[in-house]
């Protein structure tokens, strides 16, 4: 790169902020020398942070004064309304004026996409933009959109995920073909709805590595490199997989705790589970990208720790160096979508 | 009981019939002395599997020709016109003309729903019968509906749904008081469909335990005891559970085999291992349930083993002992529902 990146962080968002955003931030330009970071909230607040950090490291990153906070159940609409200093706002006005090329938040996703997408605008030609993020799968992982920001989703905006989905495997990912799936209730044409008919007959004739309708199984086979859904299966299904790691992992401390035997055993065991735990570390897959607006804005999980926090600005880094949003610009116009035929 | 139950078994149906379905018939008879079965299928396949019986269990069992089998791949409405002797539908008329209490298959999902619906009838007063079954979670389990059977639901059907998905809870899993949540993706009044307001609103003053909405997250938490949904969302949750399951026990194995430290280590943690997949093993959780219907019909997991396929069956004896479609025929009449608004 010719010129320094500069990443805006909502100092401000999740359940560990100041703390985490800052530290993580701190500590990621500590690794990446060529990094600069903006923190965005109140200075009184975040300069005690900064505090004993060497001056090579100080003189990379810049406060940015945001006097309100987006409170995590806070309505999308009245967050985008009634707190134009809040921390979130700023960080993505950052990015629309070009004083960063990217913006992570841990805030709330409602809000953070509301204002994301009313300040950096859709790009030309995308109906919708959508969530998306990388999950743990057999052999690397799968990207799974939409997540969450479109609850109903037509043929087209399907489509439109499939291409987005695509760019950000190939560009982020490094994949050559990668295979894209559209999720469904079962794999026959018949199934679903008009809208996944459609989108699956349309994908078909794409261009695209289009593999055909998968299933609930299929998102962590590894059988796909993509999964194409909407807003409200895609949360479910996130979610879903969240709760049985989470139950699954409570189920093993239970039965560990409840025989001394067991006990002995888990402590012989313990280089497997934490090599097991590496491998499925839910902190290696944070940061979900809103792909489809005018500049890049990441989401990290509300309740992220550093590490975790960290994962989300190394997307937001190589979204920014490989110009994600105006890679999907491009490849967006060379497609014709179907038309909204419900 | 005053009168032997007798259950219809389709002995063709599945991955592995008629082995799987025929031995874990017997094997069940074999432990409940008052049971009867009728093995529906080709007797010349059958028979077979009956030799070195013992006269006692041999007279328990009856076998009903059919001489049709309907593939798992075959859609639902050609198995319905042009499998007539089928032994899956000549299980569900053995349940309609009353010589059987209920009937198993592990055949194909949507024929069995299909030929069910069409046989048995939808009881009076329910607008769609739903798929139900228990899922396992913290503290023990979470039953969930619709699981695939009505892709798209409005809010009347999802209400249906919860005052089913309390009658299983109450009759067949001894619950007093159990607690409902819809799935949505937030848990905020303002999140989700119109269907999904309106039958938020409606359970809010239906005299249930209503908990609200719940998330994926809450499917496997505990948090409630009835997770209500559409069949599109509810199957994609169901599977990726299963794909999670799934994923994470590969890659457990995948780490035994990559250290040998862990090997020997894992050789020594076997008892936890052992504990652990007891308490989540899917095989406890085999039978799902057609509810809403005039008559009993269990779908098994097309892969079940005797073990699994054997509690898809106890299901069905509990649910015919305790005459659950009538049960839910009674209580649904005591409801108004909303009426269809979309």
């Amino acid at each position: 790169m010719s010129k320094a990146l500069t990443i805006a962080i909502d100092a401000m968002g999740g359940d560990s902020a100041p703390a985490v955003p800052v530290n993580a931030t701190l500590e990621l330009l500590r690794r990446a020398p060529a990094l600069r970071a903006i923190l965005v909230g109140p200075p009184e607040t975040i300069e005690p942070l900064l505090a004993h950090r060497s001056s090579s490291l100080r003189e990379r990153v810049e406060i940015e004064p945001a006097s309100q906070v987006v409170a995590m159940d806070e309505p999308p609409a009245d967050a985008l309304r009634r707190k134009r200093d809040s921390s979130m706002r700023v960080a993505i006005n950052l990015v629309r004026d070009g004083r960063a090329g990217a913006c992570v938040s841990a805030g709330n996703t409602g809000a953070l996409m509301a204002i994301a997408k009313f300040v950096l605008k859709t790009l030309p030609g995308v109906d919708r933009p959508a969530i998306i993020s990388a999950i743990p799968a057999l052999g690397g992982h799968t990207l799974m959109l939409d997540l969450g920001a479109n609850a109903v989703c037509n043929a087209r905006q399907l489509c439109e995920f499939a291409v987005m989905g695509e760019v950000v495997a190939c560009d982020l990912h490094g994949l050559k073909r990668p295979r894209i799936g559209l999720l469904n209730i079962g794999t026959e044409d018949i199934k679903g709805s008009h809208a996944l008919k459609t989108a699956h007959q349309w994908l078909r004739t794409s261009g695209l590595e289009y593999a055909g309708f998968v299933e609930g199984t299929d998102i962590m086979s590894g059988r796909v490199d993509v999964v194409v859904t909407d807003g409200f299966t895609g949360n479910v299904a996130l979610k879903t997989i969240e709760g049985t790691a989470r139950m699954l992992a409570q189920v093993t401390r239970e039965e560990i705790r409840r025989s001394m035997l067991s006990r002995v055993m888990a402590l012989g065991a313990a280089p497997l589970f934490r090599s097991l735990a590496a491998r499925v570390d839910p902190r290696r897959y944070n940061g979900a990208s809103f792909v489809g607006l005018q500049g890049i804005a990441i989401k990290s999980h509300g309740g992220a720790d550093e590490t975790a926090f960290a994962t989300a600005i190394d997307t937001a880094v190589l979204e920014a160096q490989k110009g994600v949003p105006t890679r999907i610009g491009q490849v967006m116009a060379e497609y014709t979508f179907p038309e909204h035929t419900e």
